[in-house]
């Protein structure tokens, strides 16, 4: 832990690992593909997972369990569906000693057993909408993996509703997309652009994916989250119909989203710098750590007794906080550990801290030092730790600004993908061409801005006036 | 769901059925012995995960996730592991459009991948003890299934614990099936009885399993949950050493313990009745219904007004409750609705009840009726709620304690068995005569007590003096 790690600079891809590594968050499995979330990361999961979830609760949304397993023929059901994602399974052809008459497949997601559910509950108009979530593990046989950000089982969240109008569940999509931008934003302090993907980008089986992108360190994009408009393709599929009001039969209509553990590789390449990981406050397993600092008996008790006060009054107001008092380790030590878990602040408490009645404070995200008494920084604390959030969130916006170029070319284009950061663009192109400037630069749409700069504007591979608007870049 | 249910008396298992199924706890789904949790089962999940989950972490664990493939040839790695489980897995032969070079299993329990794990983390008795839980779905291919109490596919804890000592890792196995005692009656109101399990029923690769006993409406008993001490069994096979404080290396001491959504199927058979449910108010996801009750709109505006009025109070009290305001169904349909869904305390509120400024409330364990005045019931809801509980936990001691039988020859226990409940008994058997008396009665040990009524007594079977007081019963 007291060892450096990898710079930024140096290279970014092997930072990521050792950050991943170092700051405990997740190690590698004997499975291929596979790795363990350990607590620290697993506690930051955790974190997210309960904003989210009041988040879907307050929209109306349950929670319910279906099985990992799926029949093999229900992924055939969907053609769109079966073409994305029958080449990732896992298939389960043994069981209980013997082999199966018919196989099943890991869900790689889950509308295929959740639609033939949803015939079983579905009837009547007054049965609809359904608005549920499902917290679960999903398996996709990807073929290379990273740590958080494409492993081949994941923890994921997937809503799947179920509306009577095509209008509804539009709304629905779109509501969702816009809960995960303010999970992004409000509390992994991530600015995300949100618009809808590509028809080269969607969800396999989507009428429209919507999308919120992130920009990493490194000035590439990250997927964070997706929401999908499904139509009817699902109902139609499975063959789930309602009396609508006017007692006609009708296929429903669908959506379905989802946001995994990636957020977490996320969130390391947002914040992270050559010393570890920034946490922003809201969701650090442990938003305040506490050293004390002493070198004999005396000291010792007198440093322990004012930290022991402090705790007293951190936990009233509800602050997640760590006293680090471990004695085969030192001070020194312990700074550089819990830089790397990005504890947002460090509290320091030697004998001369006591003797003024103060303490030592250092902010993560700043590094910034200050020497407020015990009385100002308990004051104080819960302010701090929203200044550290609000700062973090700013500071990205200013990166993401700077690094968001209009282009008005495919020369253009060309020079934003070698330095990085998003192209901002109008398009008129279609499908063929997108795959020729993804293979000619790497860089894909990411996605159709919901927020445009501007009306309408001159496609920068077309030349055609187009009011469609897009970022381009890189991306994981 | 406003017809009746076959009765108790008629077929209990039958009645449970009906009870998981109308009540919307769960659904069979197209995958053999799987079910689908629906969201009032899930809301009872997740109330009851909460709950214990706050213990775990108030004793120092911490929660993580590791793969739910396992790599086939760990399960051998232990000898009693791989006899009990092997049978009963699942296995992911092919993968990615491949046949798998090694296949792997679906977790059935972790101790193998974690034990993996385990080995990379540990290197001295600094690192100990490691206090992990995980909440995770396992699959065991179960021959006979049954909603919640044995299916192929369920939800679960499992938590995994290494130490420095024998000693220190006893301690832990019997602070957590204690931990176990505290869900099941404080929360679940169900009494337990806590032991020891013999060597014919303990879990396979364990040193002793301890279990908490609940007994059922029709008498037999359910295993709730259960913990176990490893010793170094599972150290040894994945050689999993520390360094000890004199420098000794040394295999490291394992506990393992486990409760699962089978939790819910106690809860039904603990406290159902022929009109469905009765939710304990600590875990129930509804603690009050609100039914409304009007036959025109002035009448309406009325119960309405005064509906907002308590709705308001109750929310500020944290209580959970819904408002039923349904016009497509009548207020009769809804109270056998919420019946059936075990909600604690109905309240009803007519045209007449606002004008005496008032509600009704009928508490769901006892049918009583009581009419309040609003501030009244206000007032006393949280109570109302408390004694619930209490009571619930209160008439189910009385139950256990009415078919609980101090017992001292075979025939006895021959008798206890015909009419249900527990046998008591001191026991010097061996392992051969308890698979005879299983053979010859169904009935199996559940365990041998932690609390003795007395010291020592003669065996019922044996005739022999013994300090091993056990109870037996039918089990499901």
């Amino acid at each position: 832990m007291s060892k450096g790690i990898t710079s930024q600079s140096q290279d970014y891809s092997k930072w990521y690992t050792e950050v991943v590594q170092k700051a405990e968050l997740a190690d590698y499995s004997p499975v291929k593909g596979c790795m363990v979330i350990r607590p620290y990361g697993y506690a930051l999961w955790e974190n997210i997972k309960l904003n989210l979830d009041n988040m879907f609760k307050d929209t109306g949304h349950e929670n319910a369990y279906f099985p990992m397993l799926i029949p093999e023929e229900f992924l055939k059901k969907e053609a769109e569906h079966v073409e994305g994602f029958a080449p990732e399974v896992a298939v389960v052809t043994h069981a209980g000693g013997k082999k199966l008459e018919n196989f099943y497949v890991l869900r790689p997601t889950s509308e295929t057993i959740i639609w033939y559910m949803y015939k079983k509950w579905i009837n009547s108009h007054r049965d609809l909408p359904i608005l549920i979530n499902q917290w679960a593990n999903v398996i996709r046989w990807e073929m290379r993996t990273r740590l958080f950000l494409r492993t081949t089982e994941f923890l994921w969240q997937e809503g799947h509703t179920a509306h009577a109008t095509a209008e509804e569940a539009l709304i629905e999509a779109k509501t969702m997309i816009n809960i995960y931008k303010i999970l992004a934003e409000d509390y992994l302090a991530m600015p995300v652009y949100i618009g809808k993907k590509t028809e080269n980008e969607k969800f396999p089986g989507a009428v429209d994916t919507y999308s919120i992108e992130a920009l990493m360190g490194d000035k590439k994009a990250l997927q964070s989250g997706t929401s999908h408009y499904l139509g009817q393709n699902f109902a139609k599929a499975f063959d789930v119909k309602f009396q609508n009001e006017n007692n006609k039969q009708e296929f429903v209509y669908a959506t379905s989203w989802g946001v995994s553990t990636r957020l977490i590789g996320a969130i390391i390449m947002t914040h992270g710098d050559d010393k570890g990981l920034i946490l922003p406050p809201k969701i650090a397993p442990q938003q305040v750590v506490i050293i004390p600092i002493y070198r004999n008996d005396d000291d010792k008790n007198k440093v322990l007794n004012l930290s022991k006060k402090i705790e007293t009054t951190l936990k009233e107001k509800k602050i997640r906080f760590k006293l680090d008092n471990r004695e085969s380790v030192t001070p020194g030590y312990k700074f550089n550990e819990w830089e790397m878990k990005g504890v947002p602040v460090r509290v320091e408490i030697g004998p001369k801290d006591v003797d003024r009645n103060g303490v030592v404070t250092v902010r993560r995200d700043t590094g910034k030092k200050a020497f407020p008494s015990v009385e100002e920084f308990l004051e104080d604390i819960t302010n701090l730790l929203d200044t550290i959030q609000f700062d973090m969130l700013d500071k990205q916006r200013k990166f993401r600004k700077e690094n968001t170029f209009d282009i008005e070319s495919y020369d253009e284009l060309k020079e934003v993908v070698k330095k990085g950061g998003y192209a901002r663009a109008f398009w008129a192109g279609n499908s063929e061409m997108e795959d020729k400037i993804k293979d000619e630069t790497k860089a894909t749409i990411r996605c159709e801005l919901f927020e445009k700069t501007k009306e309408s504007g001159k496609c920068f591979y077309t030349g055609k006036e187009s009011k469609v608007q897009v970022i381009i870049s890189k991306a994981y």
